[in-house]
């Protein structure tokens, strides 16, 4: 093939780091002769783990829909209008305006509605405001759609709150929009009332939207409840992403969506609706079955018992990370985690004797004690680590005591004495 | 929001025809009170009549592998090995070599495979080859991709073939591929070995790749037998796309896949591969529960009963619109039905003393009749119709009744007599 060699021509330059292909990377070279059975620590997904078991009532919606033979056709690409009122119902609790189901758009899971959104804001010299660390589908989804990427500081030191003070000094008449992930990912903060509002401000000052990345939502068990973007949606106009991936433990269903927050009617005008309805005429969308079963999913599922029992869960499980990287020489942690399943540590690479950086340090740790957790360098932070504590406590607790092993072996002998 | 409005902006000049967009209009203005129940010729989706119900064994299979709660969580986002093996296996028993796993990626349908395809060979300047007739989510997933458009006609008079001398006077240096879709939507053709031969001949003389959507692959009922593009993968690069949307009939569970057949290795490059997959990580995907089933979906479907009957009743149904069709004033059939689900129709608007064009009539029908059949403007044939016979054989039969009164009431009186 010569001109007709297209898929060779790099007319972008992608970032080739992504969690999965790194994690994958990492359980490559992991040594099965040792004898230890592997521990992952690495992916925001506890569908393994019994203690992280979708409830029975999930299951059987999305069964009975299937087995109705009601909804094996096509959905508007839309969405189903009940699951699109579903959607709505269910943000509406949270927020002091009411969204309509026309604001709702059902998506292949969060990452779908990511790449929608980043998709509907590119255009020549735009440039988008991500946060660092961040989830790098953005910057994936942002190089495939020629989107230009820039990064703000989230502050360890201030519970990894947004700088502001960057994020006006980053924009320009070609931002388009920042993203905020909350409860974030990677670090497991969950922000304040006032700082949102905050954030909203700053984003209306800077006439750029809010895209609210709340995958993670009311998955909180510290100081903070969770607070949707959305609510201060007649401050700035915010595009929220969320799925029943986590809070129901179905990451693999793939049922997403992408949210107009918006009640001053921005995004209303004809031809904006007309593009985004076009663009979704081209998007594969979720099955139809279980997108009809989600009406009831909502309903039924106990508040009291499944989502509080995540959330303790959840609770114990940071808590017992929390205290056991303290006891972890050569890593820190700056901020208790208090909502999402994950973590970042610090490493302090003065007081590692052998290790060279953070994905070294990965990989050793896989290859030695069958552990895998990420390399900050995946979401950002080089130098550090990102660790899902959403495991079982045994495991987590095995996982974390061999990571204490390896270091333990790694440190500097002044570190020890 | 002044430079933050950016969905306004319209880098993208987007066609805003889209099938399931004009067949929502043209519900909208059926007159309730008429007291005729709606027929629907317009959507390739059958799944509302029991005679294309899916087979118990294909429901078994994703209640089952939902039940087990082993899929609840994410899928590696180019598809699970054993889906992907299941469907390279499938496909290689019709092909002179053997697919391997990693050709194979899952997409949210067939839908989400076009635009795979699209946005993969996208690069600025570039141009794709699509068929006219044809189906419209390829120009709307090349808008959005910025890819440029070109057609060549598909030819009536010599059963819907390709006009290949068409395509040799398109292609330049900056054309990338050609689409054909096999067996095809709209026209209802079977393309022969030999024509497929000759495709395959001139995209390699033009040095370009074959799109080949096979979505209604095996749907054959005429005197070619089904035979896939990627047979002549040795001869031009092959994307196959496909689903098990139509054979399976359940369009609504978003199955579908993106092939490399591709003997050669044109797209074994590891760049390639890593953008691949890289955009894979930007996709939401098919649940992981379905992606589970395949294996024993494709397995356990049996040949002899499911596929031949539903073969024998769309053999039946498409009897019927030829036959029907003979009867009526002011339309006709250039080219009888052998495979997929939908037939075009020439209307002889000549012969029609009040129709103005194919939107008029399709408009007209919908509001005196209540039978909905797309305007062929839509698939790219002005002053055709696309009727689909994809149907339980009664409501095809009212639903052409009330066409043949519908023309029988328009058509020129010197044409009665």
């Amino acid at each position: 093939m010569e001109n007709g060699g297209p898929v060779t021509h790099e007319a972008e330059t992608v970032s080739t780091i992504t969690i999965k292909g790194i994690l994958s990377l990492m359980m490559q070279i992991i040594d099965e002769e040792n004898g230890k059975r592997v521990i992952t620590l690495g992916m925001g997904d506890p569908t393994a783990y019994s203690c992280f078991l979708t409830p029975s009532v999930v299951r059987e919606a999305a069964v009975d829909a299937l087995q109705s033979n009601k909804f094996n056709g096509y959905a508007p690409t839309v969405g189903l209008l009940q699951t699109r009122r579903a959607i709505a119902e269910y943000l509406n609790r949270d927020l002091p305006y009411k969204l309509s189901p026309d604001d709702v758009f059902i998506t292949s899971g969060c990452t779908q509605a990511i790449d929608v959104s980043l998709a509907m804001l590119a255009r020549p010299g735009a440039n988008i405001l991500l946060p660092r660390p961040g989830f790098p589908i953005y910057e994936l989804s942002a190089a495939f759609r020629r989107l230009q990427v820039r990064y703000f500081d989230l502050l360890p030191e201030k519970g990894w709150e947004v700088d502001l003070d960057s994020v006006e000094a980053l924009a320009d008449q070609n931002t388009v929009a920042m993203v905020i992930i909350n409860p974030g990912n990677p670090c497991g903060n969950v922000y304040s009332y006032k700082h949102l509002k905050k954030i909203a401000e700053t984003a209306n000052k800077l006439k750029i939207l809010v895209i609210a990345d709340e995958v993670y939502g009311h998955l909180t068990f510290g100081p903070n409840p969770f607070v949707p973007m959305g609510v201060f949606g007649s401050t700035v106009p915010v595009l929220t992403l969320g799925s029943l991936s986590k809070r129901w433990i179905v990451p693999g269903w793939r049922l997403g969506w992408f949210v107009t927050s918006d009640p001053n009617g921005t995004f209303k005008e004809p031809k904006i609706i007309e593009r985004i309805k076009n663009y979704f005429d081209i998007l594969g969308g979720p099955a139809t079955f279980i997108q009809a079963a989600v009406p009831r999913i909502i309903e039924h599922t106990d508040d009291e018992i499944f989502f509080k029992e995540t959330n303790n869960t959840l609770k114990q499980t940071s808590d017992i990370c929390w205290e056991m990287m303290k006891e972890i020489p050569g890593i820190t942690c700056p901020h208790k985690p208090e909502g999402s399943m994950a973590v970042m540590v610090k490493l302090d690479l003065s007081n590692l004797k052998d290790i060279s950086d953070d994905i070294d340090f990965c990989f050793r740790l896989a290859k030695e004690e069958s552990v895998i957790v990420l390399p900050g360098t995946a979401v950002g932070l080089k130098n550090w680590l990102r660790i899902i504590f959403a495991s079982d406590p045994s495991s987590l607790k095995e996982g974390l005591g061999r990571i204490k092993s390896f270091c333990q072996r790694h440190v500097k002998m002044s570190q020890i004495y």
